[in-house]
C-alpha cells in the first residue's frame, strides 16, 4: 500500500475511534508511519485527508448495505438482512458517529458524505417498502418515506444506546424491536 | 449564580456543542468567566467537572421526558408526546451525543449517567407499552422491551440523520415514522 493509501486508511480508523476533533495530524502520521512532509505532499491538510477518508468509509458502508438490499427474497427479509448484518456495535457507525462531531457538522464539505449516505439508505429502504407494499407484503397505509427514515434511525440510535450501556445486547434489542414493529405491518 | 454553578452550566453547554474531547479546561474557564485557580478550587479537574455537568444534563433530560410520560391519556399518546416534544434537532441530544465521545465511553464513571438515562427511558416506555397492552390498546404479541428500545433508538438516530443532513425536517420524518410503526400495533 502506498503512503497516500496508508494515510487514508489510518485516518479512516482514527475518525472511527476518535472522531475528527479528537484526531490530530500527528496521530495520523504516527498511525500511518508517515512523516509530516509526506502527509502534506499528498494532502493539502487534515480537512482534505479527512474528506478522502470519510468518502471512503461512506462508500464502504453503502456497498455493504447494498449487498443486503440486493439479496433475493421478500422486502421484509432484505431490510432485516441490512438491519441485522454483523456490526461492531461498541465501535459505533463509522459514518454516523461523525454527525456528532462539531467540526464535521460545521463544514458543508465534510458533512456531505454523511448526508449522501443516509439519503441513500433511506431511499433504498423506501424503495423496498414500496416494492413490498405493491406485492401485498405490507399494509396499504404504510407511509414508506417516514418508515424508512425511522428504520435507518433505529440502527443509528441502537449504536448510541449500545455505546452508552457498553453492551452489544442493547444494540440487538433495539434492532429486533424495529423489525418487530415493521413485522406488524406485514400480512 | 455562584462560580461553581457557572462552571457546571458552561461545561454543560460546551459538552453539548463540542463533546468532551473537544472541550478544554481553558474553554470552560472562558465561557464561565472564571479563572483557572477558581475552577481547580471547586473541582478536581476536567473529568470531575464534566461528571457533574453530564449528571445535571441527564437529570434535566429525564425530568423533561417524565413530564410527557405522566400526561393523562392512552399509552400511545404519552409515548407520542415524548417523541414529538420540542427538541433542538440540529444541536443533537445533550446526553446521547456523548456516546460517540471516545473518552466518555472509555470511562465507566463518565459513561454511567448515559447508561442510566437510556435505561430509564427504555424502562418507562416499556411500562407504558405493557400498560397499553393490558388495556387492549396494543396487540397482545408486542414484545414491549424490544419495542421500547427501538423507540428510544429512533429518537437518538433521528438526531444523527438530522445533523448529517443539516435538516430539522429529517428529524421529524424519522420520529413520525417510528410513531407510524407503533400505531400499526394499535387496534
Amino acid at each position: 500500500m502506498g503512503t497516500a493509501e496508508r494515510l487514508i486508511a489510518s485516518t479512516q480508523q482514527l475518525l472511527w475511534e476518535r472522531g475528527y476533533v479528537g484526531t490530530s495530524p500527528k496521530m495520523i502520521q504516527q498511525h500511518a508511519g508517515a512523516g509530516q512532509g509526506s502527509m502534506y505532499h499528498h494532502f493539502a491538510g487534515k480537512p482534505d485527508l479527512a474528506l478522502q477518508a470519510i468518502r471512503r468509509s461512506a462508500e464502504e458502508l453503502r456497498s455493504q448495505a447494498e449487498e443486503k438490499f440486493r439479496e433475493p427474497g421478500p422486502a421484509y427479509a432484505r431490510i432485516a438482512a441490512y438491519m441485522l448484518r454483523e456490526r461492531e456495535a461498541l465501535r459505533g457507525c463509522r459514518v454516523g458517529r461523525l454527525a456528532h462531531d462539531p467540526e464535521v457538522v460545521a463544514s458543508p464539505i465534510l458533512r456531505e458524505p454523511l448526508a449522501e449516505t443516509f439519503a441513500y439508505l433511506r431511499r433504498r429502504i423506501e424503495e423496498l417498502l414500496v416494492e413490498g407494499r405493491e406485492r401485498g407484503e405490507f399494509a396499504e397505509a404504510m407511509v414508506a418515506a417516514e418508515v424508512a427514515a425511522a428504520l435507518v434511525a433505529v440502527v443509528q440510535g441502537a449504536y448510541v444506546l449500545a455505546q452508552s450501556a457498553g453492551s452489544v445486547e442493547v444494540f440487538e434489542q433495539a434492532v429486533r424491536g424495529g423489525l418487530h414493529l415493521l413485522a406488524a405491518y406485514t400480512a
